[in-house]
C-alpha cells in the first residue's frame, strides 16, 4: 500500500537560471522517487526576465513551484549582494518553517545560495550541498566552502572535489561523489544532439543573423566578482578577438553577478562602435538548446563553468578567458587564455586548426541525479557535527 | 606630524555582552594604536535591556559607538536566530557602506556573528575573525567554521586552534596564535583580585542574600542550540545539585540563544517550588567584577565558556556539564560532567575537597588585545584567497 | 451543486491577542460562510509566548493557519515598532503572493497593521479594515486614519467612527457600520456570565490570591505610545491608588507596545517594594474567560479599550485612565481621569458606591461578525478609489 | 556668535530623481539657512544607475549626503513595491536613529516615501510633507493622503491642494500652500532660457539626431500603477501618433514604476518595427537642461507631473494621455486625451496651429524653496497630532 505520509520532504532552492540546468536531472529523480517528495522553491534572478526567467521553464518542465522568493535587491554593486542574501534568510526562514522539509538542498557556489544555507543550518535542518568541494578564487571560494562547513551532506562533482571536502574537516561518510548533475543533461542531448529548434526565431535577441551552417563560435563572459571594475575592459578584450576573427559569432549577455553592468555597458558600446555582420546576441537559451548549440559549434569563448564542466563531457572546444574558472579540474578540451584579445585569438585559432577534442568524465557519466535522489531518500538523518580533527 | 587620514580604520562589531568582554583589551589596544582608527558597531543583544545592555559598558569605558543596529527578532526559536542574521546583513551592509573600514573584525561564533562575515566578505572588505579553529560541537561549530572560510585573517586563541585552522585550508600566513584577549581581562583583574563592590546591592537581582565570606560557588548555565528541548531539565538537574549542596549559590540567567526560554521558565519554576535560603539570582554582572567573583569563589558549575578559559588561566575549579563546550582545550581546572545532579554534585564535592587547582596558558598570557592591534595595523589589506589545497 | 472554486478568498491578519478576541465572530462567519473561504495569517506578538500566544488560542478554537510570520524585533522602542513593520511588509507581500487572497482585511490600528496595509494596497488587492474613523490621540490616530487612506472598504463600529470616515473622504458606498465584532463575543458571553473556571489554577500568575467572592476589581494599564518615558510613573500611580483601596486586585501585564518595559518594571517595582497581601498578577486570559471575570468585577480600571467598548455594552463600571482612549465614544459605564492616584481612587469609590452601570449599543448589539462576512461575500471588488473632494 | 548646536537638523529623504529636481530649491534654501542644518538621505532609484542615477546631480550641485540607502527590490511588479517599501523601513529607521534629526521632510506620493513616513511618524519625529492633498487616481492616491494622515506639516502646492488637506482632517494651522518648489526651478531657467548645451553630445542616447531648430515634440510617458497590463498598450497608441505626425520627436524611457517594463519594451519593438528618421531616445536630463528642451520645444505629450505643474507656469504647450495626473489642477496649457492615437495626434495638432499658451500661478511663482525653509526654522516641533472631528 501506498503510505505517502512517509515520504522524505526534499526542499530544493533554486536561485538562478544556470543553477536550474545544472541540478535539473536530479530535481526530476526526487520527483519520480517513491519515497521522496518535492518542495521546489524559486528565487532570486531565476524569477526575474531579465536574467532569464527560469521560472517558466521549470514550470513547462512540468515542476510544482512550491513558494517564490523575490529578494533581489537592485544595484549589481557589492553592497547589494549582500543585501539580497539578507532578505533571502528572511523569506527562506519563513518558507522553510511552512513547507518543515527533512533536508534542504542547494546548489553550488553563488552568493545568495548562502542565504538557502543560512536558514536551513540555523533552523536545524539537515543540509545537503551540491558542488562544494570545488576551486575557483573569486568570491564564491569563499562561499562555497562557508557552504561545505554549514552542510550536512555533501554530493561533490569530481574525485578532487571529493578529497578537498574532506580535507575541509567533513566526515567521509557523507561526502559523495556523485559527478556533476548537469553532465546528464549533456549526456541526453548528446545522443540527440541534432538542432531541432531555429535560434534566430525561438529565441529573437539583436544583431544580424549568420548562417550557422557554415561554423559558428559561442561566446558567454560573466563579470569576475573580485575583478568587477575590469568587467567592460574584459569583455571588450573578447570582443575584439571574436571581431578579428571574422567568423560567425553567437553572444550571450551576462548574468547577474556583481559587475554585470559594466559587461553589458561593454557589450552595447562595442555594437554601437563596430560595423558587426556576423554577430547575433542572446538574452538566454533553454539549456537542452543551450547544449545543442555548443555540440554545433566549433566551439565557446569566454569564462562559462559548462565550458568545464559539460564542454568536457562533451568535447565541445574551450576557450577558457581570465581567473573565474582558474583552479577547477579541466578536461582536455580547454586552452586557458588572459584577458588579452591576441592571446584570445590565437587559442581560437588553434582550436578551429585541429577541429575537435577529446572527451572526458571527470564531471561524473551521466546518471548523477538519479544518484543524488537515492541518497537523500536513505542518508541517515542528522543536524548536527562536528570537524573531523 | 600627525597625519590621521592615513590610519587605517578598523570596523569592530559587538553583538552581545560576553563577546564585547571577551575583545575588550583587542578594542582598546585598537583605539589606542597610533596607525590605527577605531568604528565600533553595536548590533544585536549588546543593545538590549533584557540581555545586559553591554552598549552602556561600552560608554562608561570610554569607547565612541560609530552605529546601532537594532536587529534582534523575537521568538527565541531558530526561526527567530535565522531571521536576525539575514536582519544584520541588510543593516551591517549600509553600515559598512557608510564607515568604509579598511578591515572588519568580527568575534567568535554567535549565529548573528554570520552577519557580520557575510556583509564585509561580499563587499570585499578583509575581514578578521578572532576565536576560530575552537570546537565545540553545537550551531556554533558551524558557524565558527563558516566563518573562517570567509575570513582573510585568523586570530586565534590556542595552538591546537592554530593547527585547525591551517587544516581547513587557510593560508598559514595569514593565521595567528594571538592568545585570548579574554584573557588579558582576567590578567588585570587578577593582579588585583579583592573584591571592590558589594554584588548584591550593586546588581540587584533576586532571591535571598547569603554571606559571601563563607565561601559560595557560581551558577551560570546557557542552553544547549542543538537541545533546545532539553535546556529545562537541563537547569533542573543543575539546580537540583546546588539545592543538595546546601551552600550560598550566586546563579545567573541565560544568553538569548535559542532554549533561553526553557532555561529561565526552568529556573522560575525551581523557585516557586523550593524555599531558596542561600540562593541568589543575577541578572548580569559588568566582567570585571565577575571575574572578581570567580576568583574569590569556590568555583563555577554551568556551561559557560569562562569556565573552560579564563578560569583555566585563574585556576579557578569548573564543574562543566554537557556538550555546550565539548571539544574545547581544557586547563587543570575542569570537571567534565553530564545533565546529571548526582554527577554535578559529586564532582563538586571533590572541588571542594581539594580546594584549588592549577593556572594555564593554553589561552594566552594576558597581551592577546595588544598583539591583535599590532597585526591590524601590519597585515596586507586583502580579500581575494584561495584554499591551500 | 458546490462550486468552492468560486468561493472569495478573504485574508486575514492578526497581529496580537486583543485583536483576535476583537475579531474573532466575524472570523468564525467568514469561515462559516458558503461563498467564502478563510485565509488566516498570524503575525507579530499573536505568535510569542510572553504576549500571549493567541495563535494557540485559534487552533483552538478550530481554525487552520494559512500562514505564520515571525516579525516582532526586539527593543520595545521606537525604532523597533518601525522595523517590525518592515519586516512585516516583506514577509506579507510573499504571503499574499501566494496566497492570491481576493480581500485582505486588516484590523483596527496597532502600529504593525500598517505592514497589511501596505502590502495589500501596493499589490492592488482589495483591502478592508475594521474598527476606522475611531479617535484616540496617540501614534494609534495616525496609523488608523493613514489605513484608511490606504482601504478600499470600512467596516466601522460606531456612527461617530462613520460619520469620520466619509469626512475623510471615502466613498459612502463603501463604508458601512457594522458594529464591533467584540461586542459579538461579549453578547455570547453575557448570557452565560457564571464563573465556569477557576482563574488562578487556571492562569497561573503571580502574588497572592484573593477571595474572588468578596467582590475585586480588574487592573489592564498599557504604555502611551507617545508618553513612554512617563510609564512607570503612570502604573505606579494606578497601583498606589488600588493599594489604597485594599479590596480584592487582579492585574494584568501590559501589551508589548513601546514603553511597555517601564509598565512592567513599575509593576515589579511596586511588588517589592509593597506587602500586596490581595493582589494576584495575570499575564493573560482567555477573552471569553476575561469578559466573565469583568461581568462579575466590581468594575475595570485603566486604559483598555475593553473598558470603553466591551464594557459599555455589559454594563461594567470603568475608571478610564489618561489620554489613551481619548475621543472614543463613550457608554455610560466609564469614569475619566488622570495619572493621578487621589483621583483614581475618588473616581474608583464612586463606582464601588453606586455598584452598577447601564448598558449601551453604541458599539454595536451583537451580530457585527455576520454583518461583515455577508459584506465581504457581496461587495464589488476594487482597489482603485479617489477621494470624494 | 554663531551657535551651530542650536540649529534645527532637517533630514530630507530623497528617492528618486523627479523628487530631487521638484525639491531642489528647498534643499538649497535648508543648506542657506542660519537656522537649519541639512540632513540628505539618498535612497531607492535615486542611487541607481538605470534610473538616472539623481545622486551624483545632488553630488555636482554641491549637496552633501549624509546617507544612502539601498532598497530597491527587483521585479518591476507589485510584490517589488511593497518590499522596496519593506526594506526602506528596516534601513530610514536606523539612519534616523543614527542622524536624530528634528524634522524630517518627504516628498510627494511615490510608493517608497511611504517608508520615511512610518519610519518618522513611528520614531515620534515631527514629519513634514511636500506636496500633500493632490487628487491623482492611482495608488499615489492612497499614499498621498495615508502620507498625509502620518504628516504633521503639510506644504502643499495649490489653493486646491490646501483644501483637501484641511478636509482631511488636519489641523488649519499645520497645512502652508507654499507652491511648489518646482516651480522656482522653472522661474530660474525660464529667466534664462536659451539653449546652452547640445542634448545629443551631453546626453547620448540612441535613434537618428533631428535637428532641433525646425520645432520639435518631448514625449515623456510612464506606466499607471494600475494599469500596468496596459503599459505597452500606451506607449504603443502615443508612439503611433507621433510616428504619423512627422515632425522631430524627443522620447524619454520611463520611471521605475510597476509596469515599466512594458513601456520599455514597447518603446523597443516600435523601434524594431518602424524606421523612425526622426526620433531621439534619452535615458534622463539634468532637470535645468530638460526645462530648457521644454520651453524652446513646442509641446510635451505623456502623463509627466510636469506638463501640468512647470508648464503651467512656462506656458508650454502639454497632450495629457489617460489618467495618470486625472484631478490635478490644471493650467491653460493642457489638453486632456485618452489612449487613443487619433485623439492624440489630434490634440498635438491642436497645440501645433495655435502655437502657445498663457502661463499660469496655480502651483506657485518662485519662492517656494525659501518659504517651506523658513517654516522649517520656526514651526512648533510636535509629533502628536488628533484629527479636527
Amino acid at each position: 500500500m501506498n503510505k505517502p505520509m512517509n515520504k522524505r520532504k526534499i526542499c530544493v532552492v533554486i536561485t538562478a537560471r544556470p543553477s536550474y540546468s545544472r541540478i535539473k536531472t536530479a530535481l526530476t529523480a526526487i520527483k519520480n522517487h517513491p519515497e521522496l517528495e518535492l518542495q521546489l522553491v524559486v528565487a532570486a534572478s531565476a524569477l526575474l526576465d531579465r536574467y532569464g526567467n527560469a521560472v517558466n521553464y521549470m514550470i513547462q518542465d512540468g515542476f510544482v513551484i512550491a513558494a517564490k522568493v523575490f529578494n533581489v535587491l537592485e544595484g549589481e554593486n557589492l553592497t547589494a549582494a549582500a543585501k539580497t542574501t539578507g532578505i533571502g534568510i528572511l523569506e527562506l526562514s519563513t518558507v522553510f518553517d511552512n513547507l518543515s522539509p527533512d533536508i534542504v538542498l542547494t546548489v553550488a557556489d553563488r552568493f545568495e545560495t548562502m542565504a538557502t544555507a543560512i536558514s536551513a543550518s540555523y533552523m536545524n535542518i539537515p543540509l545537503a550541498h551540491v558542488q562544494g568541494g570545488e576551486v575557483t578564487g573569486n568570491i564564491d571560494e569563499k562561499v562555497r566552502h562557508a557552504i561545505t562547513k554549514l552542510s550536512d551532506y555533501h554530493f561533490v562533482a569530481s574525485k578532487s572535489a571529493y578529497d578537498r571536502v574532506i580535507k575541509l574537516g567533513e566526515d567521509p561518510e557523507a561526502v559523495f561523489n556523485t559527478g556533476c548533475p548537469s553532465i546528464d543533461l549533456a549526456a541526453n542531448v548528446n545522443t540527440n544532439s541534432a538542432f531541432n529548434f531555429e535560434p534566430y526565431s525561438k529565441y529573437g535577441g539583436v544583431g544580424s543573423r549568420p548562417d550557422l551552417d557554415k561554423g559558428y563560435w559561442v561566446v558567454m563572459q560573466h563579470p569576475v566578482t573580485t575583478e568587477i571594475k575590469a568587467s567592460r575592459m574584459q569583455i571588450e578584450q573578447t570582443l575584439k578577438a571574436v571581431h578579428e576573427l571574422n567568423q560567425p559569432i553567437l553572444c550571450f549577455w551576462p548574468n547577474v553577478d556583481a559587475g554585470a553592468d559594466g559587461t553589458s555597458t561593454g557589450i552595447r558600446a562595442f555594437r554601437e562602435m563596430n560595423s558587426l555582420h556576423n554577430f547575433h546576441f542572446f538574452k538566454n537559451m533553454e539549456p537542452d538548446d543551450f547544449l545543442r548549440l555548443l555540440i554545433n559549434s566549433k566551439g565557446l569563448i569566454g569564462n562559462s563553468s559548462v565550458g568545464i564542466r559539460e564542454c568536457a563531457f562533451l568535447g565541445v572546444p574551450v576557450v577558457n578567458i581570465g581567473s573565474r574558472q582558474n583552479s577547477r579540474d579541466r578536461g582536455h578540451n580547454v586552452i586557458d587564455v588572459s584577458y588579452d584579445s591576441n592571446e584570445i585569438l590565437a587559442a581560437i585559432k588553434k582550436h578551429d586548426a585541429k577541429g575537435t577534442t577529446e572527451t572526458s568524465n571527470i564531471y561524473g557519466g551521466g546518471s548523477a541525479g538519479e544518484t543524488i535522489a537515492d541518497l537523500l531518500a536513505s542518508v541517515a538523518l542528522k543536524f548536527h557535527k562536528t570537524i573531523t580533527y
